[in-house]
């Protein structure tokens, strides 16, 4: 795109890279980053290598931490592992703060189209961290394809160490209506009923 | 929001500046930086603060150059100067590669309500710009009420002098069809029918 001065060109070319972002709306960012004064751009650009440089992975579960060891691996009861696929999973459970739990992040998923195998994510670190004082592992993937086998893959080799391995209930989603309730969905509320 | 680290909450709450980011889409960016590698982060963080430093305003037109003068006005017929509200909307006209002419950026349109005056963009600057070489000062503000008041009001500058002050036609936009054009624009485009 000629039609842009080097750097605003370049600038735009970043913004690209941002997921769902595409010329138009990079163009837009570009725009604002121009309209800031010039300590709010150098704010911005900061935060981002400050970000880059300070957010490692906590050693034990894989979560985004400033330490070697997150802050929830440090202070939470460890007898319960959340098993999640991303960081991103672990700040959605946060937000419920009903979880006391610690979690452990696999990274990812199981998918042979995608040649990601038992090896590629961080299976062996689970197990690693499987002893006397773990109760439960509650598997909370995904409930896609890759998300099932997991959960249930990683399932076949904790529960001969004798742990309880649980997996998040489906169902109808709490405010939803059964008219638009996908039929798989339904068919598993209808198969989990509860007695009231 | 403190179930985010506090780089991961800093760079999301700068990312959340930029026009139509909110927070969760502020969240997917940090995530996609946390991912990239340490040089394309530093990489992006640069260009910005390279756009930052590089990018000034044109002295004659006010549109983006890394100049005192931009290519544009350097090189380009000045006996036409296209009056815009924005870079951006010089870019618009760029991308026609129709226009042979200058521009002229106003940074912004006449607003009582929102106290722009006369005063507060570039008028005179445009003013000043017009000499015996300009033969026509073609009107491209946007065709709202601001944008028409703006021309409105320049063209009663600016054609005391001699000068041939035009306005960008309005119409059906090709590729329309009449059923879903607006009124007033089908009115328009009624009362400026041509010969054919």
């Amino acid at each position: 795109m000629d039609v842009f001065i080097e750097p605003i060109g370049r600038l735009i070319n970043e913004f690209s890279k941002l997921p769902g972002v595409g010329k138009k709306t990079a163009q837009r960012y570009a725009y604002k980053i121009i309209g800031m004064s010039e300590s709010e751009a150098k704010d911005f650009a900061e935060s981002i290598i400050y970000c880059k440089q300070r957010v490692k992975y906590c050693r034990v579960c894989g979560n985004f931490t400033e330490n070697e060891i997150c802050d929830i691996c440090r202070t939470r009861d460890k007898s319960v592992i959340c098993v999640v696929k991303e960081p991103k999973d672990v700040i959605a459970m946060e937000k419920l703060h009903e979880y006391k739990g610690v979690y452990h992040v696999l990274h990812g998923v199981l998918s042979p189209m995608d040649g990601i195998g038992p090896n590629d994510i961080r299976i062996k670190e689970l197990l690693s961290r499987i002893d006397d004082g773990v109760k439960e592992v509650i598997m909370a993937t995904n409930p896609d394809v890759e998300g099932e086998a997991t959960a249930m893959y990683i399932a076949r080799l904790i529960k001969p160490l004798g742990v309880n391995v649980t997996r998040l209930a489906h169902g109808i989603p709490v405010g939803g209506e059964l008219e638009y309730t996908d039929e798989v969905t339904l068919a598993r509320a209808l198969i989990e009923r509860k007695q009231i």
